[in-house]
């Protein structure tokens, strides 16, 4: 095995430092994996942008990442991974969070009524209805766009009265469907998760993207669709932003709950 | 004359759909202007990025408004203008909605204490505080950021409990130092007027950007630093996004409160 981390790193990337929760649940999960991050802070939020315009933002961050030999790519954001089709890019396995998120919450549901809560992209895009669908055409999936939970994530009030007011008014609606299982379509929403579970109640269980891909990461290892970590290996985490500040690496910090990562600026051919 | 739109248009950009406000008053004001706007919304919102981010996808904007060749470039987005300090770009008089609105500020002030509410962007680069400073050191200027209010504005909920809510929270603070004049600095936040004046009293004077920025081009125009329009022409307008949806045109149609204006989509070099 070389030194460079390159080489057997699992790609990761977001619009920003949502995806953040997904590459946490993904660095616990694999230990002995290394993992290059990219965060498009430059271009965040996705999720209020056009399909083709996040597509063409994706596409871009999974040529960066392919050029980094990455082993495979986990679209940690859901509005890109709504966006995303293929299985491959350039040959490298790609991830979305939809797929996993979809199985996770038919497992867990027992009245088949599923509720989804994403971006304006998402909820758009039909991406999490259409997965659930596939699995068992009986289900009924009702969504609901909350384009206020990233800018209230992002600054930083998720333990307060005016978020619990917010989370209120957009879960109201299709609470009243009975649900019994809500995806938080987002990676930015398990931040508010307690927020959420409070007013959905604790009989509403709550599917997070980071545990959903994880599953589906250690399945795909198994059945050698993609190659496992060496066990000898120190794990490496490095992390890219397109526009790095001081509260891009403050919520690295916050997010991953670790010191042990390095962080650099990332320059996309604009 | 020739009938082509550029020659004498008044080119005018924002992140996204915020600068409307300011060309509402502009349309307004100049009634024989042409006028080109871009709003970049496949990159909105700038508020939140870094400084060297901002400049230069204004630097990528101004480019094309000098290739539309334009007789002067309004910069109706403050978190744009607060990184401008050049009075002129490729040759084209450039004006920012800073110094305008301090200047409006120290007209209309009378205790010399003045209120600022801006994106972290605008906050951070200070440049109203200088601009006020400027003209009267003495003056003392209080500044808060306000994250949630661009968002609030996408979203719709410009007149509603839960923005009231958010608007009381972020300006309890500097109404506290006894203000008589709030700048609105961020060209969103007029759409935002009503809940601001509840919150802040009838007392305290609101600086909107637009009605700024409009006299100061008035005042350029008449003193020959920019060209006047012909009596004769027939005002157009010509819209561009960098990511065209249908909220954009409903928006324009909003805050223009007028159904004449073509647009079109508008590809950067990304």
């Amino acid at each position: 095995m070389t030194t460079e981390l390159a080489p057997s790193a699992i790609g990761v990337f977001d619009s920003g430092v949502g995806g953040l929760t997904v590459l946490a649940s993904l660095i616990k999960n694999f230990k002995h994996d290394n993992f290059i991050y990219v965060g498009d802070t430059a271009r965040v939020p996705y999720g209020n942008k056009s399909a083709s315009t996040i597509k063409k933002y994706s596409q871009q961050i999974m040529e960066f990442l392919v050029s980094q030999k990455v082993k495979c790519i986990v679209v940690a954001c859901n509005s890109a991974s709504s966006q995303i089709t293929e299985k491959e890019f350039q040959g490298v396995p790609v991830l979305t969070v939809i797929e996993p998120g979809a199985a996770e919450a038919v497992r867990a549901t027992q009245s088949g009524r599923i509720g989804v809560l994403g971006t304006k992209a998402t909820v758009n895009s039909g991406a999490y209805a259409n997965a659930i669908k596939r699995i068992n055409s009986q289900f009924e999936v009702f969504q609901q766009a909350c384009p206020l939970f990233v800018p209230l994530v992002e600054e930083g009030w998720v333990d307060d009265p005016v978020t619990n007011l917010i989370v209120f008014r957009y879960l109201q609606p299709i609470l009243q469907h009975n649900l019994d299982t809500l995806v938080l379509g987002c990676t930015h929403y398990p931040l508010l998760k307690s927020a959420i579970q409070k007013v959905a109640g604790s009989s509403v269980t709550l599917i997070e993207s980071g545990d959903a891909v994880s599953s589906q990461l250690r399945q795909d290892i198994t059945y050698n669709k993609i190659q496992a970590a060496l066990e000898l290996n120190q794990q490496q985490v490095k992390l890219y932003a397109t526009d790095l500040d001081a509260s891009f690496a403050s919520m690295a910090h916050k997010i991953l709950t670790t010191q042990k990562f390095s962080l650099e600026p990332l320059q996309l051919s604009l």
